[in-house]
């Protein structure tokens, strides 16, 4: 039987063009900290990637640190000079794992652009004279995770204010294991790690080569599809398998679709009183990959913390699934899902009865 | 003009069996840590590597925590408990960061099994009634930086008494941005990154499933060579390098042949008053990858720390190169190797003279 993938918010496929690029960097010997020819050939990749993400995030490849991925470029906060570094509640557990509070100078505010679980965007606030202010808060930096956001809605981190943002290539079609941290340039902060003096020193240790070039050429054509209007496309799909859903549950409750701004792709929708975690396995056994929350913890699944911070009590958050598709998504996958979806949700109604 | 590749204690080639396994990993879509079938088919991969790195290392695969290489696994020293950091002055940049005093119980002792640049290799201390000694220290815990020894010596992490070990793919013909930390299980230190809780919660961060199959690979087939005698044929090559120029140049060093234990393929040597930074580019040009110090630092070149560490003066330190062999060596690049150092260096003594 084959299989139905709408859990792109979890990882997205690997794009032809970035598989090429690791193909083709893993025949190149060198360290690119070796002077010698061979060292130089590894150096080219590094930077000629690092070229590309400078372009598709609007930043200069100087601000580019390329990290294992957003969780360690995260850790940027963990070590972040003064003050405290207030998380909005709804953030990715790499993140919110980073909340603490301060009385020095140099708070920072960390916020996703695009929530992973719900899609939700929020809007950056804009650096004013005294600060950032966000919610009751005011702050000297602004911390962006742009990590769901970059190639499904234009961001450019020289516009945004931000001083730091991170980003993870998997989720944009490149290999897992592979992000970066962008930080403005001249700002004064402590490396991710020492040793070599990697990264302009800000992040050392041996590049991960084959990813790295996997990334560039990944979110090169990310940019493309973006500029394309494929997304649009994937938005209207998103839109039939929630029209196609809500006309025939009534009680179904979609996260953000009223009154917010959502990626165009991504569905949390919660269907009060069944559990995701139950939906998560069921819909499996039936061919289709979704997920309940985040995919983290290792498989551990629990009620979203980001949905009860959005106000939703915890046996509403328990009942949430996350349907997230992608370029490569089919109206034939959409109809497919649905059907599926609502036979076992009547099953689920009639047992629960 | 075919190169000839000496310089194998920066990087190794990457390994046929490295290769296909990463190419492989490409297609498995999922995310490790969803908990459907396509998650679970990205889970096994890393278990099964996780597998082939704890046999290969001599530990438990619960043992294993992959990293994006050993300079992130040293940082399980930066956030060590309490305690002295005590570091080998000869140790890697990446572990001598670390090195820190400290009066509050729990202290460590951090040392290379191998040394990069000279291939000393390092007796590790036994663990005794009250710790672990270790030249004027005494010490709780005992780290051992494995990265240039795994695959070419002998190395069990169970038997050598050390509480973590810390390991790098690339040395060994896996890929680059990717390594381990081995932690003795039940040893209770800080994570290394904290957020989704992947690595059984010592290292958040989606798992480089292309980097994490080419290291199990890799490692597999680095214990096949090692137990099939094929650095023994390694050692033959360096003794042949080192008695053609030794014969030729009666005041070259060689540093830690007389009386050291070293690894089979490194030979690090000093022709008084000659460069190494100026070696190793006259070299590259006669086609020749070598090293002067350890492949870091991004390109800088400066006398190095590890030969003062064992008593050489700054001036004999900055001549030193290394020439690192591996596997794929053949004695006619030895030769070759030999016959243009020694024609740069008798042009050398013209000038000099």
């Amino acid at each position: 039987m084959s299989r139905v993938y709408l859990d792109w918010n979890a990882t997205a496929p690997l794009r032809a063009d970035a598989r090429a690029a690791m193909v083709d960097a893993m025949d190149v010997l060198g360290n690119p900290s070796s002077v010698h020819a061979e060292g130089r050939a590894a150096k080219a990749i590094v930077e000629r990637a690092r070229g590309q993400v400078a372009e598709a995030v609007g930043c200069l490849p100087q601000e580019v640190v390329f990290t294992s991925g957003a969780t360690e470029a995260a850790r940027v906060l963990e070590a972040w000079p003064a003050g405290a570094v207030h998380v909005d509640p709804t953030a990715h557990d790499a993140v919110w794992t980073h909340q603490r509070t301060g009385h020095a100078e140099g708070a920072v505010i960390a916020l996703g652009l695009a929530n992973s679980e719900t899609g939700v965007i929020s809007a950056l606030p804009s650096r004013t004279e005294d600060g950032f202010h966000w919610q009751e808060t005011v702050a000297d930096y602004l911390f962006v995770d742009a990590t769901q956001a970059i190639g499904r809605i234009p961001f450019a981190f020289s516009w945004s204010g931000a001083d730091v943002a991170i980003l993870s290539a998997h989720k944009l079609g490149g290999p897992k294991g592979i992000g970066a941290l962008i930080v403005r340039q001249g700002l004064d902060i402590p490396a991710l790690a020492t040793g070599g003096g990697q990264e302009m020193g800000r992040r050392s240790g041996t590049e991960n080569i084959a990813g790295i070039a996997g990334f560039g050429a990944a979110i090169e054509a990310a940019m493309k599809d973006l500029s394309n209007g494929v997304w649009d496309q994937v938005e209207k799909l998103r839109n039939i398998l929630e029209s196609t859903l809500s006309a025939a549950t009534k009680e179904t409750i979609f996260v953000g679709k009223k009154n917010m701004q959502r990626l165009p792709n991504t569905s949390c929708f919660v269907a009060p009183g069944w559990k995701g975690e139950t939906q998560v396995m069921q819909m499996d056994l039936a061919g289709f990959a979704i997920s309940a929350g985040s995919a983290c913890s290792s498989g551990k699944v629990r009620e979203s913390r980001v949905l009860q911070a959005m106000g939703f009590d915890r046996s509403t958050s328990a009942s949430a699934i996350r349907v997230s598709l992608g370029p490569k998504t089919t109206e034939m996958d959409v109809e497919q899902f649905c059907s599926a979806w609502l036979t076992k949700y009547d099953r689920h109604r009639q047992r629960a009865a």
